[in-house]
């Protein structure tokens, strides 16, 4: 008899933007002469970097002639692009990572929800709260956690992250084998300095513990004094994977492309104690179940550390920048406290009320899509993501009907 | 201490097709005066149909002005996309197969390493010699077998493929929940009649298991009396799910599209006996782990659907058809034994020597790279793999030089 994974069973609800998406399509249904303007997924508005566009059209081009065409190409990306990448992103900021480090991908959501399948089932995870679900929901998955009870899983270490602690959490009181960190923070915007990210790096050091940085908002930082990748601590490429991702830097939303850095001084235990290099486990899942970015995909991230592509970048990020500045003031204006949104496209509001009441009330009075915090785990209820990923008009527009609906 | 997942290190070698790629760049190393001819790794050589590379310019086109940018898609994939292979690839072949059913991936290499992440750890596994090895490697990732012991992992069930089965494996003598069939099968390209194929229908409902079918090279079935789909056979859809790929279909193995049937009525069951539909678990795994196919890329495989689509595919496969019988007609010649290439891309040839010596003597003899059996499992050994995807001149000449080399 063929037996389901019963930890499926302890999953909460569906996913979190899965149910955003029905409520709008219901509110939609039930009141089509309403536009509805949505600043909850974090979805970028932008076309693609003219840039990448043209580096796209050559690339098809190629894949139309047999002479140039492109079968499978190396499970962990082209050379061209992982060169690229080591150079700009890393060794440019001073972080010794070479490009045979770097595994390309089709998204930051893959990588950091399989990223924990070459770990011990009996690992104990810390994982912030209120994060991205998709690292919660990928241990609840593999059976890293017991059942779901007043609103938390058993087994989880949480990471409060909360106005008492500016939303950098604390190191953990009790052993932990594997920390998830996020920053700049999905969904509070919050920005980890220099200084508070060495204190975590000296942990996973002290305790034979590794932290998973998901750092996909890296391209936000405006602020020269924060790190952008954890390679930039001392000491980080021995016991840090890193991911990141040209969805929110470029626009590669519906474009797909993304890449975890996994330095070979990165190490694990077996059983026994001895070390263990995670750069040839994590090769060995990539190439086993997973068969490279799409080749026209992976010229379009090339083309993005192309001279044009850097400027064109850095207007994209700009404008989206501009967005986030102008919500965080509108929401200031109307006295709620927020953070995020200066080093970060997401704004974190204190609603004053329920998360979903207040997703709920904007939806349906402002006719606002957000995300109600409290999908984000037990911290984040009473707050709201707002996204700064729309157009500037929509954006105006949006801030305008919540004065009117709320202020 | 964080640890690594044990089960990989169970794992024999690194991954077959990085053994081929290593021992060929040795050679050419060695001699660089001398052109390899690759009939090893089955990747496709000719370029995308045309259909294809105008739908992917169009999209490039949308995704370069912000009114007709797409942003992240379904997770399952478009509409568009999965209306066009329900009612193409299995309403129009008597498949009650609904567009709902259908998740569209990046590949079915991912895909069928994945879906063993839906069912409990325990289920019984039985696995056909010689295959593919990604539905053998994922499973000992995952923990479902013990250590490898005398050229086989223990707690597998070896459906064994020979010559004195006709390279189609009898039923297993002892119960299995999960059992993976890939027909045409890769490596031996050998077909299942449909009379053969109910036969594991039967058993699967009989025993409540569970069939995993890759179909990802059903495009080159000629023979009109055979299935190209296990939902031709009745009852098969509370019983089955398929795995299908436009990579060998279309040529998209550098393009990257493929996908995986999950019907509505197919169903495993919990602890306690109950009956569980598999679709919501795995759409519950996809979306949290996967976030959807390149825009351009969905929009390149519907093309495949287009009337001029159709035509543009039928030419690529009768192309790679028209190599696959030449390579049959003249290894037989030289007195080899052999099956597929009829209904598939693959000849499967018995070599008299052990697959290892046999791949070498090719390599260096005549310059060709073929795929030794004895990587798809033991009962590989002794066999050696030869692909017809390659141009029909380079086909041509593998054939002189193999002649010239061993005949």
């Amino acid at each position: 008899m063929i037996k389901i994974n019963e930890n499926y069973l302890k999953l909460q609800a569906s996913y979190l933007f899965a149910d955003i998406a029905r409520k709008v399509t219901t509110f939609q249904e039930a009141n089509p002469e309403k536009d509805v303007i949505k600043l909850g997924i974090g979805d970028v508005t932008r076309s693609l970097p003219p840039a990448c566009i043209a580096a796209l059209h050559a690339a098809v081009d190629e894949m139309a002639a047999d002479s140039t065409f492109k079968g499978y190409g190396p499970e962990q990306g082209y050379p061209f692009l992982r060169e690229a990448i080591a150079k700009h992103d890393f060794q440019a900021r001073g972080a010794d990572i070479h490009p045979d480090e770097i595994f390309i991908s089709d998204g930051s959501k893959c990588d950091t929800g399989n990223i924990q399948e070459i770990f011990a089932l009996d690992a104990k995870i810390a994982i912030p709260d209120p994060v991205y679900p998709v690292y919660l929901d990928t241990n609840v998955m593999a059976g890293r956690t017991g059942g779901f009870n007043a609103g938390r899983y058993d087994g989880i270490v949480y990471l409060n992250s909360t106005a008492e602690n500016d939303f950098i959490p604390a190191l953990p009181s009790e052993p932990v084998d594997l920390i998830y960190l996020c920053f700049p923070n999905n969904p509070t915007g919050a920005t980890i300095s220099h200084a508070q990210l060495a204190q975590w790096v000296t942990y996973a050091r002290e305790h034979k513990a590794l932290i998973l940085y998901d750092a996909a908002y890296e391209a936000f930082i405006r602020d020269e004094s924060l790190p952008r990748s954890i390679y930039e601590i001392e000491g980080a490429h021995e016991v840090a994977i890193e991911f990141r991702s040209f969805s929110k830097t470029a626009g590669f939303t519906g474009t797909r492309c993304a890449f975890t850095v996994v330095p070979k001084a990165c190490r694990a235990f077996d059983e026994m104690g001895g070390s263990q290099a995670l750069h040839p486990l994590w090769n060995r899942r990539h190439s086993t179940k997973f068969n490279g970015v799409s080749y026209p995909v992976q010229k379009a991230a090339a083309a993005v550390y192309s001279e044009e592509g850097q400027v064109q970048v850095k207007g994209l990020v700009e404008y989206y920048l501009n967005n986030a500045a102008l919500i965080r003031k509108e929401i200031k204006a109307l006295g709620f406290e927020c953070v995020g949104g200066e080093n970060s496209p997401y704004i974190w509001i204190d609603g004053r009320k329920d998360s979903w009441s207040f997703f709920d009330q904007l939806l349906n009075e402002a006719g606002v899509v957000c995300t109600p915090g409290a999908g984000f785990g037990a911290c984040g209820e009473g707050f709201i993501r707002i996204s700064a990923f729309n157009s500037k008009e929509n954006v105006q527009a949006a801030m305008e009907r919540i004065k009117s609906a709320i202020g």
